[in-house]
């Protein structure tokens, strides 16, 4: 940071207040800075403070995802696909909740997950003035990016002490601001309520990013604290009745991750070089998953997930680079780029801040390039005998340094605990099983390396993948946990005079990949530096018209049930249970690994259902991974639904908002209680969601 | 023709032989010409005589569409939609049987429909030996397609009286063969049930060209014979069972009209001027009625049907749009061209026969291309009453003539007593309305043709379109019928001394109009050579590999009851009853214009029906406009289903079939069973159904 930034956020006011154009319902808004402009204009709607609060509190963070307090005992609502680790972690060989569902007839019988937080934000504070005054106050010569990394720690540290609760950082608009975050954590979440996999997700891998749609994607849990129900200073009621088509309706939850303030040269990078690798890397899986598939039946079933996925990630990367290929959106996107620059080169004070800052990340990217393909290939290539290999080759190494020396993952004691208790106690797989990946890993690695890569030499031995695989996994003693201990034991003299193949194709891998990492490393800072810089001077230019990327924390988005076209049609907003049965009739239940077909409990409660009933929705909300088990609330405040999903068209989200066609998919509250009473006789549940 | 000709024919087989690949279940083949091998091969299936005899004489021919005798009676199968004008025919205002539906209690109560007509294929013969020798044995200096034109209508009437049919004379692969079809052709067809236009047409213009989609678009009539039910020699019965997923089944119908032969000139023609134009054309029509529309409730009633209309179009333009610039698709089409072109070369007599063609084509198209605009815009732009005026100065010059020198148009004499019927009695649309059309009409010519066009000088006589046509409208009398007969009866002097303001316009118009028409006229004469001779150079090289474009005449195509990838899932294979109604309740009655509304009838009994009954399906059938209403069979031969559409990835099926997402939409016949049965309490039919 250097001495411009100061003079910089004094000078906000002076220079011309402009606003970028935002596209329909684009938004993931912080509280701090919510459109309330548009939604006055727009669609007549004016939150008090009362409801801000309400909807902020009630919302809850969980792993991986978003939820929401849904009664005053605190049961806590967020999608099966969040809660599947959860779900999956208190499931037992006789008791498979994950398969069966599970619903605890009473309080008695709900499940504790062990380990498993929720979290909600009571408040946040704004610390770039207090960060920038300490960076601004050091002697020259200090290393300002760790002082900055120092000093926002023991900020975070301090409040933590202050105010009793769980305190993080959080950097916004890569940067431009830094902010602390306040959570109430609790830490005894119980397992109430999961459908069966097969309801929650519907369709399977094949569904995913699908609308129209038929998921019963949720799950119910409760927060006790003291042993007793939690009691939330605020929950949502059940909406009295649902939204309707074109009613407007808000998403509070935790947008991930986005790249939407990404310069150009980002972009396209990304273009060129990271989602071709993606589509080239999961296009070899499933080619690879195919040709062992077409061996029989058994070895079929044996990689029917591992094909799947494949097929699914795919998928997602082909949407993902159309996306980055869509002229007009992305002519839009340069449009927008070219007029800040043209913006801050009009003023001088901001040209010799930031001006240069775009060419300093292209010039970083280009760096980049010249290794990108070695970043993701110099690696223990999918199998994991390798990376048990290289963790006993550099443990000793790592912690012979202090910690913030050591690489990433050596670094938490939590993380090296885990660490070492794989090396000792991992059973291996099937060393068919082992060989395969290897050698799917081995021929990526031949293949877009080339076979005279040193790495690939190493590798290989100058054998097909296929065979240097089975050679290197037959000669290894990796699989051995006794052999592993051993050896970690015995320390850095036994590990490196060991003749084992995996230990010294680890000890070759080494140092190769550790100068990688360096230099992945050092384009980041770049990146990383001139990101803020151009964050703040879209500040100067614009104000904060703009809403920050997503970072894992709380937004509120708005929309409404809405339709799109598709297929030369137009899509309907909402689909109903007779929706869901028709595409369960039309596929039958066996067809593409079963992906279609619905739980025996449904099967023979079916007549019991309203088909009317509305089960999944449409809406225009602006959302990304993370979101997945956010409320969308009324205008009142009151739950109406339960987003899960965004439409094949939303991938590209991830780097713009295109209003034509980027659409969430929620779970209809409506239909969570035709269900819950219906199909899971959880009329108890039924009682304590309506009542409150 | 030239004298090449012969010998190319006799020189067939002294060419070598090769194939083109046909794609996936690609072919809408002549009964003369079955892709007997691929059935073997791909499907292990050997239709015998009896099978292709049963199937070919089953199969119906009707005004617009396809049909299918399905039982001993007479029952013929339609669609709703090939049926439409016959129901609206015998429709009254207290009896709207397209609104209302209709079901005949008894045969008593079947409704004769003047005029319409049925027609089977007995029996095809190829003529184009005989052709050829009447065109090679004429005197040099005879205009050979004259004496080519005569020679084949000479045949026919021949055939006609041998034969006592109905016969035709049908030129496939754009003129590379000659064959006369002979139809038993029956004039008694009387309406037997017709389902309300809700259903037939569920979704509405929305859904058209979409899958899953949720249509009874079917319609039963009965032919008669001698005021009896005539008994077909063949009619289909219906499966005991449906067809499965994956099942090979088989559509026999009329394709109309397909353009894969065409050359790659002509493609690029209709890419960069026929469809921009059309696309363009519609655009107009949408924003012009959006203006409308957007002026209150009224008026946006006035214009919804013409609105929805226009929506359609460019969809489906847009669609082929895409198709011409698919890369992939077009490659390979350019490479078969290539391939085809190269091997000519390679002959010498091949070469001076077809080796230019290609080039003469381009060159005509080249000319066409200078006058296509004005061969889309130099006419009566929309308004009725320019049309009627028109009419008045051409018939009397046009009556002069020997029907043969006459326009197109004057030469039928029951088209000329139509004419005649209307410039006597036709009423006017009303003043608003003959504007608003015109005014769009006007706005074409002046965005297509430039204000400095003599054709819009004359027009606009310096006004603005709405202005304009406003006061043409005004001042004319060509809106009252009687002025119109008056002038009619005066004769040419009378017309030519009129100064009503449309007459004056229509005697501007004439002659632009009839040297453009002349002009078009040249360029088809041209092209029809051409292409004919490189379909006899395509049989010279390949044989009858591939199967002629679509000529409203009998087909076969063969496919499987199939998926598709869209929208990053799998369609459905069949729709049920199930997502019919899942679809109105998620719209809801109101919705787009009540695109999505069910009507009373299937409100009422809903109930009653088994929501799981297969109600569409989604095949991989080749099949284009024309083939609606064709009889899907299994294979012994059984009714499984009513084509009626094609998916929206269908449509660039005019110029490609693409095996990845061609598919055709069809009615399941256990869903018109269901249906007959439960909605329309017409079991008498389902038991002649069932018991034939």
């Amino acid at each position: 940071m250097t001495s411009h930034a100061g003079r910089l956020l004094l000078s906000l006011l002076t220079v011309l207040f402009a606003s970028q154009e935002v596209r329909g319902d684009e938004g993931m808004w912080t509280f701090d800075n919510l459109p309330l402009g548009i939604l006055k204009t727009r669609y007549n709607f004016a939150p008090d403070q009362a409801w801000l609060d309400h909807v902020r509190m009630a919302s809850v963070r969980v792993p991986h995802g978003s939820a929401s307090f849904v009664s005053k005992d605190g049961l806590l609502l967020t999608n099966h696909h969040v809660a599947h680790g959860a779900i999956q972690q208190v499931s037992g060989e006789k008791n498979d909740y994950l398969k069966n569902g599970f619903v605890a007839a009473s309080r008695a019988d709900e499940i504790k997950i062990p380990g498993y937080t929720a979290q909600y934000l009571v408040s946040t504070e704004n610390i770039t003035g207090l960060v920038e005054k300490a960076v601004m106050a050091a002697p020259s010569g200090t290393r300002k990016d760790l002082l900055r990394a120092e000093t926002i720690a023991r900020l975070v540290a301090e409040e933590n002490k202050k105010s009793g609760l769980h305190c993080e950082s959080v950097a916004l608009y890569q940067g431009g601001e830094e902010w602390i975050y306040r959570y109430k954590l609790l830490n005894d979440v119980r397992l109430v309520m999961a459908p069966e996999f097969g309801v929650a997700a519907f369709g399977g891998d094949w569904d995913n990013f699908t609308y129209p749609r038929h998921d019963l994607d949720m799950t119910l849990f409760r927060v006790y604290e003291n042993g007793k129900p939690f009691h939330p200073p605020h929950h949502l009621t059940w909406a009295e009745k649902g939204a309707s088509f074109g009613d407007l309706i808000f998403m509070v939850g935790h947008p991930g991750n986005t790249n939407r303030l990404d310069t150009l040269a980002q972009m396209k990078f990304a273009l060129e070089e990271v989602v071709p690798f993606r589509l080239r890397n999961q296009g070899r899986m499933k080619k690879a998953y195919r040709r062992h598939a077409s061996q029989g039946p058994a070895q079929a079933m044996e990689v029917s997930q591992q094909l799947m996925s494949a097929e699914n990630f795919f998928k997602v990367f082909e949407r993902e680079w159309a996306g980055l290929k869509d002229t007009e959106a992305m002519g839009r996107v340069a449009e927008a780029e070219q007029e800040l620059r043209a913006r801050v080169a009009e003023n001088s004070e901001l040209k010799a801040y930031a001006g240069d800052s775009w060419n300093k990340i292209e010039e970083a990217l280009q760096l980049r390039r010249t290794f990108i393909k070695e970043l993701f290939t110099v690696n223990t290539r999918g199998s994991v005998l390798f990376e048990l290999a290289l963790h006993l080759v550099r443990l000793p190494e790592e912690l012979a340094k202090s910690p913030h020396e050591r690489l990433g993952e050596y670094r938490d004691e939590k993380t090296l605990q885990a660490t070492r208790t794989r090396l000792e106690k991992e059973q291996a797989r099937r060393p068919e099983e082992e060989v395969r990946e290897f050698t799917i890993g081995l021929e990526e690695a031949l293949e877009e390396l080339g076979a005279k890569h040193p790495f690939v030499e190493a590798l290989l031995e100058g054998k097909s993948p296929a065979d240097a695989a089975k050679d290197v996994v037959a000669r290894t003693r990796m699989h051995e946990a006794s052999f592993r201990k051993e050896l970690l034991e015995k320390g850095t003299k036994a590990i490196q005079e060991s003749k084992d193949p995996f230990i010294l194709l680890a000890r070759t891998l080494d140092p190769m990949n550790r100068t990688l990492r360096k230099a992945q490393e050092g384009v980041r800072a770049v990146i990383s530096e001139h990101a803020a810089r151009i964050a703040k001077a879209r500040f100067a230019v614009y104000g904060k018209s703009k809403f920050p990327d997503a970072t894992f924390t709380l937004r509120l988005s708005f929309g409404t049930v809405s339709t799109c076209r598709a297929m030369g049609t137009l899509l309907q907003p909402f689909t109903t249970f007779g929706g869901l049965f028709d595409r369960a009739d039309a596929w039958g239940p066996e067809a593409e690994n079963k992906s279609w077909a619905l739980p025996q409990r449904w099967r023979e409660r079916r007549h019991r259902l309203d088909p009317s009933t509305p089960f999944n929705f449409l809406s225009t909300h602006d959302s990304i991974g993370g979101n997945s088990g956010s409320p969308i609330v009324n205008r009142k405040g009151e739950l109406v639904g339960l987003v899960f999903d965004g439409n094949i068209d939303s991938i590209p989200g991830r780097y713009y908002y295109d209003e034509r066609v980027n659409r969430s998919i929620s779970v209809d509250a409506r239909g969570i209680l035709e269900a819950l009473e219906k199909v899971y006789d959880a009329s108890h549940l039924v009682t304590e969601l309506r009542r409150d």
